[in-house]
């Protein structure tokens, strides 16, 4: 068995409300930045994980992500194993 | 006026306690996934901004990561424009 790092990227599908995000945008040009659009906050979380093959790394990073990291209806996510 | 898109990523730093990677990495053995140390939850963040350069994108970036995306004091954070 080998370690594998990982990162995995979750964020809200294109048309989900994203209520965090647009709080930063509205915040920003308050603070002087201006020209700042599309903010979309999501999770970004790493791991080191325990398979036999980076292949099999990354598929069992992807069930956690269908299972427990990520809601697969309203969010998306994308898998990095190094 | 050139639109950037530009990426941030927000975690937490080492030695700084991370109860929703602690929950979640008590979780997944729970779910049979065995072997998944170090989780770490922090913050994905997109975005796209106005600049006449990349250097004034990534500039503008870090400084609002500083002010509002980020607790400097507790987190680090990455910035990667495009």
């Amino acid at each position: 068995m080998t370690k594998f790092d990982a990162v995995v990227n979750v964020l809200l599908k294109p048309g989900i409300s994203d209520p965090q995000g647009q709080t930063i945008e509205r915040a920003l040009p308050a603070l002087g930045y201006e020209g700042v659009q599309g903010v979309r906050v999501g999770k970004h979380i790493e791991l080191s994980v325990e398979a036999s093959s980076e292949e099999e790394a990354y598929a069992r990073i992807q069930e956690m992500c269908e299972r427990l990291l990520a809601n697969p209806v309203i969010e998306s996510y994308e898998v990095t194993v190094s």
